[in-house]
């Protein structure tokens, strides 16, 4: 998927929600857990109830892992139920990969060919020959990380050189390695001040900026600091979504709440001038 | 297990010598490739050939992601095989995980729990809440990237405040967050130089050396820049003991091979004063 055909989804959809499946064994509703592929189950509900008012998908890797050979299987079936059935949206492999060249060409072929992911998430640490493997797909996405929601991203994030903090030598650096239709940089919205310097660095390149809802982040605060006039914003939200019940009720649910964010979005997108 | 079991098992072994397992289905003999789980078969012939010489083995997941379903599949044979026959051996997760805090625990739970590995490398881009649920399982171990091997290592990991470089930054902040018996580093071979720099922090730590063999690291450099008193190293070797021969005789080369890493190892332990 292209930049353009993203932003054409935005605009079609009036969101710029990605829907974060951190499926979790034991926050899923008690009748589902006892099905034979709880993990898929639920997801196969969550997306057809949310589909509608998101333009992106977002498994973690970590909840399926965690339950071993059934969990991989209940992801690469979320993944095919998505692409067979709703081809325009865009998914994320929320997978934090990296590693030297000749392991991330096998972590680009896990994500891009024996699944149909149209993007992974990639920590920038070991640089280049670990980021640029997953480049060599058409059509596919490297989301780095550059500035995490988390309270860690403390830790070295804001180490400076020459008042460089590493987060933006991060993508400075990484900008030469791929383009705006195959390069996006995971940006925190509890760093939505943040937002507005990384726009000077990178004024067209699509955010995914992961932390509203549970984490505290304010969507407001990213749209005002973060949009820019082809959208470039995916905003993520997980727990406030997939878990707004967690009764028989729960997909309803979760397409409402869907739904209330897809709102507070177009309105965002108008207020932009963007539909 | 504790650093003076693995101490233990390396005096025993007369080894240092971890063998990775980046099982390649494209470069596994012809013969095994028709078989119904290749990746297995070939491990199994493998550890079966080299477990006397050898104190850890080191799957590399990618190489098991690539395959899919299958692929997790005979990654978690491997590591029931290796733990029901040899269970002195150590057994790392290369993954190079790492998440907010909720995350990093599903992979825990995956390695430590729904598997049994002993230690899984982690990045540290995303800090203290992403490293530290690894640490909170008994006996396991957390790996953390410091300096790697790759030709990307300079792109961020000198980044330099103070004086300090980023990696130096990594290992001394780090070492608050665990001990010298759930916290190693990852080092390459290819940066002996630094080992005596690194040593002078970090003097007790065990570390994790990749890239003897076909990334081209010595292992007598290794070793006289890293080892302390209770030996401190694992130094691995992926391609050059795996694929020593694909052919017929592909487990007894690899077992000659690492036989002969072993006797190199064990004359350096004896120079040491260790055996």
């Amino acid at each position: 998927m292209t930049s353009q055909e993203l932003f054409e989804n935005i605009k079609k959809k009036k969101s710029f929600l990605c829907v974060g499946l951190d499926t979790d064994i034991n926050k899923i509703p008690r009748f589902l857990q006892e099905t034979s592929d709880p993990l898929f189950a639920f997801n196969k509900k969550i997306i057809d109830a949310t589909h509608e008012f998101t333009v992106a998908y977002k498994p973690n890797l970590a909840f399926y892992e965690s339950m071993g050979v059934n969990g991989w299987n209940s992801l690469e079936k979320t993944v095919n139920y998505i692409k067979n059935n709703f081809p325009d949206i865009f998914i994320i492999a929320d997978a934090k990969r990296g590693d030297i060249g000749n392991t991330s060409n096998m972590y680009a072929k896990a994500f891009f060919d024996t699944m149909d992911f149209d993007s992974v998430t990639v920590a920038p640490y070991m640089g280049e020959d670990s980021v640029k493997p997953f480049m060599t797909y058409l059509d596919k996405w490297v989301i780095l990380l550059a500035l995490t929601s988390n309270k860690g991203a403390e830790d070295f994030q804001y180490f400076t050189q020459n008042n460089e903090k590493l987060f933006e030598k991060v993508i400075k650096t990484s900008q030469k390695w791929g383009t705006e239709d195959n390069l996006m940089y995971v940006v925190g919205a509890t760093k939505a001040e943040k937002l507005k310097e990384i726009r000077k660095i990178i004024p067209n390149h699509f955010l995914l900026v992961p932390g509203v809802g549970a984490q505290g982040g304010s969507l407001q605060e990213v749209a005002i600091n973060g949009l820019n006039n082809k959208c470039g914003l995916l905003v993520n939200s997980s727990r406030g979504i997939i878990y707004a019940s967690n009764d028989k009720d729960f997909a309803e649910k979760a397409g409402q709440a869907a739904q209330k964010v897809q709102i507070e979005m177009e309105e965002l997108l108008k207020n932009k001038g963007l539909l």
